[in-house]
């Protein structure tokens, strides 16, 4: 169980984190190791987060499917690299049905495999190609060390699984959905995002490139949210995905992967929470607007309440996802920090006072204490309250945005790059050789986060090294 | 790979079915035995089921969440009638990361258990009730004889668990789930049921009644395709759900589940369907109309296309879910057939002609051939289209439960129920001992399907025994 208080973001951050989950009833621990259990509250922002997804998925021309959650394992030993990489993390299947099976069966980390073993099935032709396909679920990766959202055994995510005909269409595929997470991210999450390439040791089991986009925390530690890999014909090799091109020739595909997870909620969490708890950006939040009805006496009631229903109707007619907190033995400052915790953006308070003035209170959970409230009109209030979680919405990102770029730091020698990535990121020239890559971690835990896709014209020296670099490279300690 | 030609319904109704699946895209075989890969075609058909079923449990007051599909294999014991049910078919994950697991975990069967034991942790007082949660995924029961989509070892549901204070209230969330299952069936899928209570012996396990809703295929066999159980105290017994009611003191809670799962999409193919293929219900068709263009020559295609991409465009804007279809290579004959054989329930044709007139050819799939087919002015098509979709809903519906109807027979003595229940169901009097029951089944193949809930007022003698019956029931052969 949570404590009453959390504990403030400059006391201990992690705890923090750790009992704001529980407390504002987004996961609790599961009673199996490293697993968790995703609440109402949490789960109804993951279905917020999974429409604004599949939305997009959609419109750039996607569909869902299903495939098995188990997985013979002898299909991981395909692809050299896929099987170093998830091998030490599966969980086995050995039984079923009461019998030892004769091949042990591991629950899906990740489904290339299997996808691959379909897809192989399916494609003849160039004219099969591509195929687009994306599935929602759950996989199992052995963890034991849980922090609810971002380390769990099990968790939730979708993934997306691609094949084409030519290097540039999947290259492109890579590359757009690597858009699409950065959208959604910034748009509906109200989260800035660098886009770019992972470097060789960061990259994705069996991936010949590994996009992503990386989000700076509210302890200026990244945190990698969405990835987006390109195999070139590694998977098509290793599960025969094999076509007849249009001169009538065999040739391997070239397949994608991207996912994005309910990690994303814990990047949520630590980007936009503060000291009293949750923020949830307008457009993703499981609740945008509570009403809290203020009354002491049975006849104010009679007064507050139809005004309260009535606003509750006009709101919720227009497809605002509001609640009204009518509980009867808790008092109004309760139910305000109760939102606030769980990062309601908008309150309306309505008392027996703004029903003689026509108006209500409303309260932004993103400006604290009084600057955050206005007393508004009852009449066009629907306008008013929509027009509010826009600016909300954009002002949350722009905090986010400001609260990064303030902790990016241009260290003018290595000296200086370790101590600015004890306090933020450091944007540095890098030699990209996997030495000074690894010199930096030893010496500062910090690890090469993302190099960008958009790169200064100009050369620089290796902050570690000195030799000539092309390539500029975020260092960060990361979640 | 699926024949070119599917066998006919009276040839051979289970490889017809067999066949279509394949044949339609719906779904595929798996690599891992008993599994089943749902194809987009398929899984977009769910999706529209996921969200007529979704809407009514938001409805109905019910919030999603997401738990563990490991569960410790310890669980299972604490319910004397769970564990007998469940535990030959299990699929059990012995090791984790390399290394044994202390505690064996069973891929989820079905979630009660772990589902019991997380609200014994968030159930204190009678305010904490009622909990009304739902959970979309998948469940895993050892089976190698596959049927797709009607008996998989791996199968995608919706498992329903509530918890109340009284048992007045379970028993009411229980016959209200059944209503929701119910209306889904016939109000989106077209589907007539007959809802009602199921015999001791044919109870959910640990159960202490078992609703579903049953259904009659087109080769009159029945199949059961969404149960609601009422457990009275007994799972909050094993779990210790236990709350404080009003007068502080201490009583276990009263426990429902309920799930329908992708069993549903066998129900649709064999319900609709005829030798053509599929015929999709408008209301959850993935697609629900067909435009072809027809044309030959270049300067006709150029008269008509223009026109195809206007009323594609305006269905479209409107929320038809409506596809082109443009291939090149492939004669309009020939998409016809393929588009039957999917089941779409609309089909536009637009050529040269249609053109001149300001005409489109519209096709029933409902109603094959010329009688199906009219020309209908450009002028008002979406209207046009929106009213026949509705149409064919209806006449589906009413098609159906003709069938249905036709085939339920009266048998006068055991001799005739015998010989019904070979070519329908039979509707008897039943003195509702297991002995009966047994007998039936041994003699004929046929079980008791369903109690109705709406009883005739007047009693009558069991059609096995001829002792005194109060009850009349269903039997027949099932899926």
């Amino acid at each position: 169980m949570a404590k009453d208080k959390l504990p403030t973001q400059a006391e201990n951050f992690s705890e923090w984190y750790n009992q704001l989950v529980l407390k504002a009833e987004l996961a609790d621990y599961a009673p199996v190791r490293g697993c968790m259990v995703v609440r109402p509250y949490g789960w109804t922002l993951w279905e917020n987060m999974q429409a604004g997804l599949d939305r997009r998925f959609k419109e750039t021309g996607h569909v869902n499917a299903a495939f098995p959650t188990l997985i013979p394992m002898s299909f991981f030993e395909k692809e050299k690299d896929h099987v170093e990489g998830f091998s030490p993390e599966l969980a086995v299947v050995t039984h079923g049905g009461g019998q030892e099976l004769e091949e042990k069966l591991a629950v899906r980390p990740t489904s290339e495999t299997i996808i691959g073993y379909m897809y192989s099935k399916w494609v003849q032709s160039w004219r099969d190609l591509p195929i687009l396909i994306n599935q929602w679920g759950s996989v199992m990766r052995w963890e034991l060390r849980t922090k609810l959202f971002l380390r769990t055994a099990e968790f939730y995510w979708q993934e997306g699984h691609t094949a084409h005909a030519t290097a540039d269409e999947a290259m492109e595929e890579t590359y757009q959905m690597l858009d699409v997470y950065a959208d959604f991210a910034e748009t509906d999450c109200a989260i800035p995002v660098v886009k770019g390439r992972k470097s060789e040791t960061e990259r994705f089991a069996g991936a010949q490139m590994t996009t992503g986009i990386e989000s700076m925390m509210g302890d200026t530690k990244a945190l990698q949210s969405g990835t987006s890999h390109y195999f070139g014909q590694n998977f098509a090799k290793a599960f025969e995905i094999d076509f007849l091109n249009k001169d009538n020739e065999l040739e391997h595909a070239y397949t994608t992967s991207w996912g994005m997870s309910t990690r994303m909620i814990g990047a949520l969490i630590m980007v936009h929470g503060d000291d009293q708890g949750l923020k949830m950006p307008p457009k993703i939040a499981p609740i945008q607007v509570v009403i809290v009805p203020i009354f002491r006496k049975d006849h104010e009631k009679e007064m507050v309440m139809p005004v309260v229903d009535k606003v509750f109707a006009e709101l919720k007619e227009a497809g605002v996802r509001v609640k009204v907190d009518d509980r009867e033995q808790t008092s109004p400052g309760f139910k305000f920090n109760d939102w606030e915790m769980r990062g309601v953006p908008l309150r309306l308070e309505i008392g027996p006072k703004d029903v003689e003035k026509g108006s209500v209170a409303m309260a932004r959970r993103d400006i604290p204490g009084r600057d955050g409230k206005t007393f508004v009109s009852q009449e066009g209030l629907l306008a008013t309250v929509q027009e509010m979680l826009d600016t909300i919405q954009t002002s949350m990102f722009e905090a986010a945005k400001k609260f990064r770029d303030d902790n990016i730091h241009d260290p003018a020698d290595y000296e200086a790059l370790k101590e600015v990535v004890q306090k933020g990121w450091a944007f540095s020239w890098w030699c990209e050789s996997a030495e000074c890559e690894a010199k930096v971690k030893e010496d500062t835990k910090a690890t090469t986060r993302v190099i960008p896709l958009d790169q200064p014209e100009d050369e620089g020296n290796c902050i570690v090294c000195g030799s000539k670099a092309a390539t500029k490279v975020y260092f960060a300690k990361a979640y």
